[in-house]
């Protein structure tokens, strides 16, 4: 991670409300070097940004309307624009912090009435002045096109608010979702792409407020990295159902410094606190990383439908995400079954917890175990006869969808009807989900089976992936992208 | 219905055992009748059916096997052969009671020790010498192909065994069902067949055990006559999903007669009591008649799914399942909205109970309740998009197929990942929900909206009813079957 500017004072992420204005006031130092600076500030914003001075009277009246002094503001708006020498080429204006919006903003941008900064440095503005962002160069592999290898690529992270964690990323797992989008598969995909949403790394800065978190811990980001946190599926936990739309980890609109999310395959990340996780010490870190995808999206099905001792539950496909389907439902006490179309797996599947595996392609085996299930987990994402599997669950077993195959389903209504049976869908899990399914992954000693990969050998990896030529998950090492 | 001949002493469908036989040998005058009537009738089996004899030793041997007296098994025999003067051609063997094979009998008919004398009075022998069956000719209407017209046929009804009820039908209501297996749209129809599972009548007839009901009274018949009684889902009340296979109205195995259950397009029909349902005496019998299927099939999922008060949930589709969806749900006093392809439904819709109708073809409208709903109960059973509908529920929500289209459902995965949401199917419902239903109806005066029909318009209303030309049901007056 490369160190931006120097920062401007005052807590980034902060509304400079009363509080603040009296902090200001009772002369933090910066700020007053800021002061004394100002007319040659003031050049700057009009050498760099004509926004700067065109948003002046709107953030003045912005602040008045708010009940603040505009002259603190206005001085760090100064002070912003001292220490950004030059707004980068293609920086597009910042809609400042989803955060602040919140708070009672509209969230229509076309009716807010302030306009951003866009610079290197930033001040973000949006109907309060909110935060204070600031860039920095993060190493990274990203791809450019849907058939384009994967290739050295230079991303900005911002400096970490009050409540963010800057993480140095240890390690990232290599989900099937990275090449769905990579290769947009999910017809979703803006590029660069830089995939990877199994991050788990080293604390490197903590913002001012952060309390989870302190400088060497070890933490980890999934699938997520905001959401608005005040809709009825935020307020249950479930971020990822965000009704205003959750933020990815990647491929995902950028709250802070806009443009796109990049995700877990780089050198550093950084977050808010309320989405990062903490990861139990006993854990082997590269083998936990999958956890944050693979672990949460097998773990929280299996839980929502109590999955336990006295049913027999199924889970198809023995890839990254039902390996770890075997181990929840047999750690959770379940007569396990494992459907796969490989022998070879037979034993493996059997190791990992399995009390029976099926070869799902022998008609046979099939019929012997028809309309005997409680539940069963599909974790496969390519085509297949969802039929096929329906038929194994007994009177209201249920069928829970985690992959997402690229065609529709050619679902039999005949398959639901006789007798009543149920299909779901489950994706990956909220924040409190996934720390409890950590937190248990810590007390039974449960990680994926991976193999270690270095940055470079992505794309090789991903053949393998689509070859189910892996065990079970790859997991990068991303010392490898210093090399 | 034609009356059958003169009935053998000894209660139908009573296994004579050591009780039967004192009965037996405290005179029962007809028996006498038939011992004095022995030598003709011995006379008569070897003019009748060479198999009477040449059951005789078996028929022996099963008796003593049995610790049965043998002597008033065989002049059992020989008074069934004496009022059965020829065995009709095409008479298949009967196989006899399956009451009494649930008993203890060894179930599969090629292990047990009996056979059957097939005659137009039967005795039912199947390892024990179980009933005697009686049968009665019954005008009924029948499609012979998939792409013949409907046209008078005659069938054979049982007499009533000790447990049965024999019902005239009054009426009868046509489900879209009887068009699919009429003209073997699902692959499974036999023929002749005679559709009808919407069937309501007088009580003609009672065996001796029938606690229920009385001659007289008005009863009424689904789609289910039979099921094994014993499994985990008939324990549950839920003998549609019997795990033995329930016995359908009609194109389905008849465990009494051999050959196929015929449905309610007929002048009469015979079902065990514990299958027969009573009828409020309030409701309107023509428009009551349609709730033994639509009326239960829309009833049990909303009920299951605890549809109610607080909750916005959706109908799809306004013919005979959903004019019956929109009025329970709105019974229930959920906010029910009825989505229909048809603005001419619209006023319909609400004069039955819908707070909303959604034109389901008009995008805009569409959108606007994408995401808002609880529950849907999809009862289109032509082929539709799915995912239209799974976009409307909520998280977390449900959506019920009780329709059967013909071609399966293209279901794309993302319909139920994001946010998590649920499919399932439902069909018809068990006895005691059935009757709940009936009396819910009753206490709240709920029938289904119908057109009266002459059973010799049933192919017109078919064609009809493929037009969606019938609000909302048809109902055959059985009376037109004697015109």
């Amino acid at each position: 991670m490369t160190e931006g500017r120097r920062r401007c004072t005052g807590a980034p992420g902060h509304r400079w409300g009363t509080d603040s204005l009296a902090k200001l006031r009772a002369g933090r130092a910066a700020l007053l070097g800021g002061l004394i600076g100002v007319s040659g500030a003031l050049a700057a914003v009009l050498a760099n940004d004509i926004v700067c001075l065109a948003m002046t009277p709107v953030l003045i009246e912005g602040c008045i309307r708010r009940r603040l002094n505009p002259l603190p503001c206005l001085l760090g708006l100064a002070c912003a624009a001292n220490v950004a020498p030059a707004r980068p080429p293609g920086v597009s204006i910042d809609r400042g912090s989803t955060r602040e919006r919140r708070a009672g903003d509209d969230p229509d941008p076309s009716r807010r009435g302030g306009v951003v900064v866009g610079m290197d440095g930033l001040w973000a503005y949006d109907g309060t002045l909110t935060c204070y962002t600031h860039r920095m160069g993060t190493r990274a592999y990203a791809v450019t096109s849907d058939s384009s290898p994967f290739g050295a690529h230079s991303i900005t992270r911002r400096e970490p608010t009050a409540t963010d964690v800057a993480i140095e990323i240890l390690y990232c797992g290599v989900c099937h979702s990275d090449l769905h989008i990579a290769r947009n598969e999910w017809g979703m995909t803006q590029y660069p792409c830089v995939p990877g949403h199994e991050i788990l790394g080293r604390v490197a800065n903590v913002g001012s407020d952060v309390t989870k978190f302190k400088v060497g811990d070890i933490a980890a980001v999934g699938c997520l990295v905001d959401s608005c946190r005040t809709c009825s599926s935020c307020e249950q936990g479930m971020e990822q159902f965000c009704l205003n739309g959750p933020t990815m980890t990647y491929n995902s609109e950028d709250r802070h410094l806009g443009g796109l999310t990049y995700g877990g395959y780089s050198e550093a990340v950084v977050v808010d606190e309320a989405f990062t996780l903490k990861v139990p010490d006993n854990l082997d870190p590269a083998g936990a990383s999958p956890l944050l995808c693979a672990g949460i999206t097998t773990y929280s099905p299996l839980r929502k439908w109590n999955v336990g001792h006295g049913q027999k539950v199924g889970i198809v496909g023995l890839g990254g995400l039902g390996h770890m389907g075997v181990k929840f439902a047999a750690a959770f006490g379940a007569h396990t079954v494992l459907f796969t179309t490989s022998p070879s797996k037979v034993e493996d599947g059997k190791r990992l917890g399995a009390n029976e595996v099926i070869i799902s392609n022998d008609e046979q085996q099939m019929n012997q175990h028809a309309g005997s299930f409680d539940f069963i987990l599909d974790t496969v994402s390519a085509d297949h006869d969802i039929n096929a599997y329906m038929a194994m669950l007994k009177l209201d077993g249920t069928l829970v969808l985690v992959g997402a195959p690229p065609n529709p389903l050619q679902l039999s209504a005949f398959s639901m009807l006789f007798p009543r049976k149920h299909l779901s869908g489950s994706l990956i899990g909220g924040l409190p989900e996934t720390q409890e399914m950590l937190d248990y992954c810590g007390r039974h000693n449960i990680v994926c089976d991976i193999e270690r990969i270095k940055m470079q050998q992505i794309d090789e990896a991903y053949e393998r992936m689509l070859r189910s030529d892996v065990k079970y998950r790859f997991v990068i090492d991303m010392a490898s992208l210093k090399e």
